[in-house]
């Protein structure tokens, strides 16, 4: 690994990558001109600037080595989302929809991490245009970690994600691979897929247009941000709402799986036993739920009986792939479904999907490796591997997953510590500390379902937005910044 | 390792443990006697039944064959912690001093696991003879641990613990080590010498010897059962507070630190890492409570501060030792210093010592090998060893370790989602695994330092009765009883 910094090819990404962003954004342009907004003029303003920064950025790194190592590889992938945010709260900022600069940020990265947690009070006052711009802001963030996950970290050596069920790229590389332009058309195109699909079903349910595509978005990107403040609520419509739990449970489950499904390998999609993990936590969950909500002591008529399952599945299938949209406001129900929700909001779903948190596969392999153990102490001597959806697992593989399902569970804990200490109250603490490390979106109590994260310190809003990039990138892509031995020549 | 259990190896150390049981009622019973109260009957009737049923276990088992394996050992120290319960719960039960069966068992075992959590409602209400007992029950159980910990589970290959600053006793033998007393002895010393001088120097502050022997009982093994309502807060002495703060913090030493203090290795408790890291963190969290406690708009006196910083320190040495004694109600603090309190719950202080929880050196070893997983990422071909107090970890150990703190925070959240079925709130149903698992006494909310958990449901009481057990054999002892390994031949 070379020790000095690329610095010209760092560039020339970034501005590459702020271009492509300028052009989404002339999309919301277009939108606002359609319904007669004046907001166009924002995104045109804040996209020409953006694309002039980037082209100038392009010619300045034109001349740059094609070598791309390691920690370049970090810098780029943690610095995009900052510079994306920055430029993606434009909009919102100069045309003051959302009026505050703290707010304006949180509001962005919140999206392209697709997170889902606002703060917005009136989610209806914002124009199409804004709208439009804050569900794309999911989309590309979606599509963003499909690709860093499934194509782009695999080259850079960062094992642990892409190894369960993704193509293996081989040995590290510290050249820029030639598969990975192939392996990110193959996901955008499923992605764009996906999300087209549930766009003209929910507009067969009676859904606007406008309403269709940006729920899409939130959905296939598993982020949250819906069109309306009652969030998915404001549809009172069961087909609209299994559809949307059905792209909900689609987009958790690893991408690289859709494409073996098309190329007729379907013996490694029934091999996988993340999906059956997924997939079986959340009917249990479900029934768990169900069976809570029920009254037993009143007459239960069918029709009762399906909205309470449907509402469970719903928060179920919204929680687990760390989407976050609601049908009801769950800080209603028991203590004992709070903590239901909250382990899945601990556990995401599949590795290289959309959705966040620790994912499923990790807690599989933890879960194998704590109960191999007791196997180690009767039987001291025995060499037992750890194997997973029938390959035998690397030493370092389940190294990793161990640090990083530790390292999750410390960085909740201090985070809620610091998070109490600029005086948010205990639930709402441990609450956005679970829900923006996972990308999920409502935390609990004042932050919960039914509220929002307008009224938290300026400084918390910070703190948060951080925690959804180091959930985002999976804690070791930016922590890795902030250790010595990353920096040491 | 033999398949068929040692079964009348297993009944003759039974017999033998029963009939110390009984023994140390018969204290009580004196205790009784000298205040002219009537319950002496109740522990002198269970301690004979005891000790014939005791003599025939010896009986029957005088001609077993001395072999011991390691399932025979997990065996003996679960169950005997159960059968202990069972025994010292008569004399409270028979005597109507706790009327219900299932409080008379949470009370005996939050006593023998030196949890301190209680149902009583009056404790000065108990008779000098059961308050005696109550206590007893902790210092038992103290001794109990230490002996297991560092002089019984080594033997039995359960390494984990005692590789830690203990004695190391060498490979594995499925034999009674001759070692093994001449420990247990000086355990038994060193325990015995800490209780007799916090007895005495307590004393010298004004507190009846009834008072200050049972309170150094709970000292010493980290239990935190008082023999008043109102815990320490009852004796408003400065004097008396540090006294109980300083012992306490002795008891979250690992005792073989003492062994070599006495024998002259100062470099080997020099070297030792565990207690730099757990007095550090005690100074640290008092001073961030201490200083979230001060009220800086109003004038500060020295007697304030000096008060202030009293009941920080002794909050967080009751806590981070897992004693629970308590000065004040830490709920009326703010969520912050509650965030704060439930780390040191789940830290706990010294492997070795009477504390619970999870362990100093348990989250030092965690924390080194996620930092050094950084550090394979950049040098991904290094080997890098993970050292603790100057010595290279084994591989083995550093993987059970791992094990243990995932499988403890896995409990912890399974634990709370249950006992929250059983109706119990939020707040309640985390708080109380945290302080069962980790042997410390006060919850949050309802079952926090100025409640208890007399109102919770009877089940979630059997839950935890078997929580603390799980907490304080530290998980594998206990869990291994369920794994069908262990049982095949």
């Amino acid at each position: 690994m070379s020790h000095i910094l690329n610095f010209r090819l760092i560039i020339k990404i970034f501005g590459s990558l702020i271009i492509v962003e300028s052009l989404f954004m002339i999309l919301s342009a277009i939108v606002s001109i359609i319904y007669h907004e004046n907001d166009w003029y924002y995104f045109l303003e804040t996209s020409l600037v953006t694309s002039l920064v980037g082209t100038i950025g392009v010619v300045v790194g034109r001349k740059a080595e094609k070598t791309l190592g390691r920690r370049e590889g970090s810098i780029i992938v943690t610095s995009v989302w900052i510079l994306f945010s920055f430029i993606g709260m434009m909009p919102f900022w100069l045309s003051g929809a959302i009026p505050s600069f703290t707010n304006a940020f949180f509001e962005t990265i919140s999206g392209f991490t697709t997170t889902g947690a606002s703060i917005l009070n009136n989610i209806e006052g914002l124009s199409h245009g804004m709208l439009f711009w804050r569900s794309l802001t999911h989309w590309i963030g979606g599509l963003g970690i499909v690709v860093i996950s499934l194509a782009l970290l695999p080259m850079f050596g960062f094992s642990g994600i892409q190894l369960f069920g993704a193509e293996s790229s081989g040995p590290t590389k510290d050249k820029i691979h030639p598969k990975i332009t192939g392996t990110a058309k193959r996901l955008w195109l499923i992605y764009t897929i996906l999300t087209i699909c549930e766009t003209i079903l929910l507009h067969f349910g009676g859904m606007h247009w406008f309403d269709s595509v940006c729920n899409s978005f939130a959905t296939i990107a598993t982020g949250g941000f819906s069109t309306k403040q009652a969030s998915i609520a404001y549809w009172n419509s069961a087909y609209i709402q299994y559809v949307i739990i059905i792209f909900m449970l689609l987009s958790g489950i690893n991408f690289s799986l859709y494409y073996f499904l098309f190329n007729g390998k379907t013996k490694k999609v029934k091999d996988n036993e993340e999906l059956k993990w997924f997939l079986g936590l959340t009917l249990i969950a479900t029934i768990l739920i169900t069976f809570s909500l029920i009254n037993f002591h009143k007459a239960i008529s069918f029709s009762s009986l399906e909205k309470t399952f449907r509402d469970a599945l719903f928060q179920v299938s919204s929680l687990i792939t760390t989407t976050g949209f609601g049908t009801v406001d769950f800080m209603q129900w028991k203590p004992y479904v709070w903590v239901l929700l909250l382990i899945l909001m601990l556990t995401g779903a599949s590795a290289g999907s959309t959705s966040g948190a620790i994912k499923m596969v990790r807690i599989v392999i933890v879960f194998k490796y704590c109960y191999y153990e007791f196997k180690r102490i009767i039987h001291p001597k025995a060499v037992i591997p750890i194997s997973y959806s029938k390959e035998v697992l690397r030493n370092d593989v389940v190294s990793k997953v161990l640090a990083f399902v530790l390292l999750y569970i410390f960085i909740v804990g201090i985070g809620a510590t610091v998070l109490s200490a600029t005086g948010m109250g205990f639930l709402e603490s441990i609450g956005s500390m679970i829900t923006c490390m996972g990308g999920v979106g409502p935390g609990l109590g004042s932050v919960g379902p039914a509220g929002n994260f307008f009224a938290i310190p300026d400084i918390s809003k910070w703190i948060l937005a951080f925690v959804m990039l180091l959930g985002r990138l999976e804690l070791f892509t930016v922590l890795l910044l902030f250790t010595p031995v990353f920096w040491k020549k």
